[in-house]
């Protein structure tokens, strides 16, 4: 079983993953997998060779596990956390650790090996985002799970293993560090003005117009003021809300919409790079904030985390992005 | 002039860095750099191609910016802060921003291209950590600057974007996120304990002995208890000290062995992966803290930074640190 570990000074938290468990010769070999049009365990016809599914979209009233789905949600085949057993929560002298409790899936967005985010229809894109929402339902009702964290991975350099277009989820027993820090800014912000921070910066970007991409009668997709990587942007439903869950299906169309329309364009202009992305939610327990708004970032996988930046925690970005903004804006789609 | 932006939410600084703007064609080519024997600015003999140099070690009374060097320490021709000009502290609404100002100087290991930093000889590799010494003692002198970051990017995939060896150092106007986090930390422990929770973790360790790599008189290497990569090596001053520029040349010349000999414990086990490593050393002002304590961290560059530890802070390593310093306990070098 994985084991997670407390750094103690920064408290930031370590999944030592026995399943993916590796020495030194496994780290030899680093290129980017082939496209050999060799075997997928995540095309329709070989359902047999993933876990069996927990969630599917199937329309046409086929099995389970069987080819007839247009999207797929198994549990990873090698997990970093899994559901069973205890927590297993101790000190190990001055160190803190416990059992890798928690759960790790995979989205499989679409059946073709072709097809990818950006070329999906809205109704199959929209049928992704429901998959997000039914998912983090279900984890839910785990009283041991704190967080769900959705992300996808499009591209080796991103941290793509398969090339099917797929996204992951990973549901942890603490609310991760990353996520307490956002809802402690958003809560300092809410404290000083009584407003929502990610409502402040809708207005502003709406009023001073620079930074926005694109938007619908719904949502806004926009550059951050302080992007991290170059052409990053960050997708928010306008009306106030701090969990996705709650999100009903009409909205998840219009995201769609829209997330789609952003990552046709970062196509056009990048040519098809590497990228991330994550959904930002409330954490499971808190779903009446006044102070935290739900809304997806997406990376694209540009610039190298270096010395600099493992160091400083500061980034260094060399697109402004009022310019990326701009060139999103006036992308021919 | 380069642009310090914070994130309104994190309090994380980003550089936007005008010296190296690109737009989006510069990012379609992101292949390693070839090493065709071509050009080397970084060569002995061509030191008329860096911006002139600051700090260099030549023991045969040759004149600066001339071959005659064995280390050498010059600004960077593509700067990400620099030192002229105002600071320009200002708001744009909700948001907040000033000037790039700061320093971003190359250290010039050796003037032979063919050499690694684990290569050099001890006095070298001394002269070396004598001189991560000398400019962090320069550049204190600026009153407007609060930190000196000195990292090493060794390798491509590590962010090097030349081959010839060498370290980099950026002066900061702000203490950095990361840096302070630590500094917090450690305050933590001290107020629970009385005593520095470096000198607590090197107690435990030499006693538990499992993580410890190697150590002499004066330094320990081990592997930390929740590393965030694999392989990762931590080299401590076994005597609390938290100002690395304090450091005496014999101090640092048993460093420089300790260093030295850990690095090619990493060459050897992982066969001259790419790494990154950082100096952790308390910031401008605070000479004497006793919670603060500096030393190196060597971080092997062998797993991806992906949506997952981008969304939640935590970082999955699939290499226990127990297995990895057994391993490089055991090497042969």
């Amino acid at each position: 079983m994985s084991e997670l570990r407390k750094d103690p000074i920064l408290e930031r938290w370590v999944i030592i993953s026995t399943e993916r468990q590796k020495r030194p010769q496994d780290f030899f070999l680093q290129e980017p997998p082939k496209n050999t049009g060799g075997f997928c365990p995540f095309c329709e016809g070989n359902e047999d060779k993933t876990p069996n599914e927990v969630y599917s979209v199937r329309r046409n009233g086929s099995a389970p596990d069987k080819p007839g789905w247009s999207l797929r949600t198994v549990p990873n085949r090698f997990p970093v956390l899994t559901v069973e057993g205890e927590m297993g929560r101790e000190g190990v002298g001055i160190f803190d650790r416990m059992n890798g409790i928690g759960a790790h899936e995979v989205i499989i967005e679409s059946p073709d090996h072709k097809d990818t985010l950006s070329s999906l229809s809205t109704s199959q894109f929209t049928d992704l985002l429901c998959a997000y929402r039914e998912r983090i339902a279900d984890l839910k009702r785990d009283s041991r799970l704190k967080y769900v964290l959705i992300f996808k991975n499009h591209g080796f350099a991103a941290g793509a293993s398969l090339e099917h277009s797929h996204s992951q989820l990973i549901a942890l027993p603490i609310i991760p560090k990353q996520v307490s820090e956002e809802l402690d800014g958003c809560k300092k912000h809410f404290e000083l003005k009584e407003r929502c921070i990610y409502c402040d910066i809708i207005r502003q970007e709406r009023d001073q117009k620079e930074r926005v991409v694109s938007e619908n009668d719904h949502f806004i997709a926009l550059a951050p003021f302080a992007p991290i990587s170059p052409f990053e942007t960050w997708i928010l439903p306008k009306a106030h809300h701090c969990s996705y869950e709650h999100a009903p299906d009409d909205l998840l169309e219009s995201l769609a919409r829209l997330f789609s329309d952003t990552l046709k364009r970062l196509d056009k202009v990048l040519g098809c790079q590497p990228y991330n992305f994550i959904l930002h939610s409330s954490p499971f327990g808190m779903e009446d904030l006044d102070h935290f708004h739900w809304h997806f970032e997406i990376m694209p996988k540009l610039t190298k985390t270096a010395g600099f930046e493992w160091g400083s925690g500061f980034y260094i970005n060399p697109t402004p992005p009022e310019e990326a903004a701009a060139i999103l804006r006036e992308a021919k789609i």
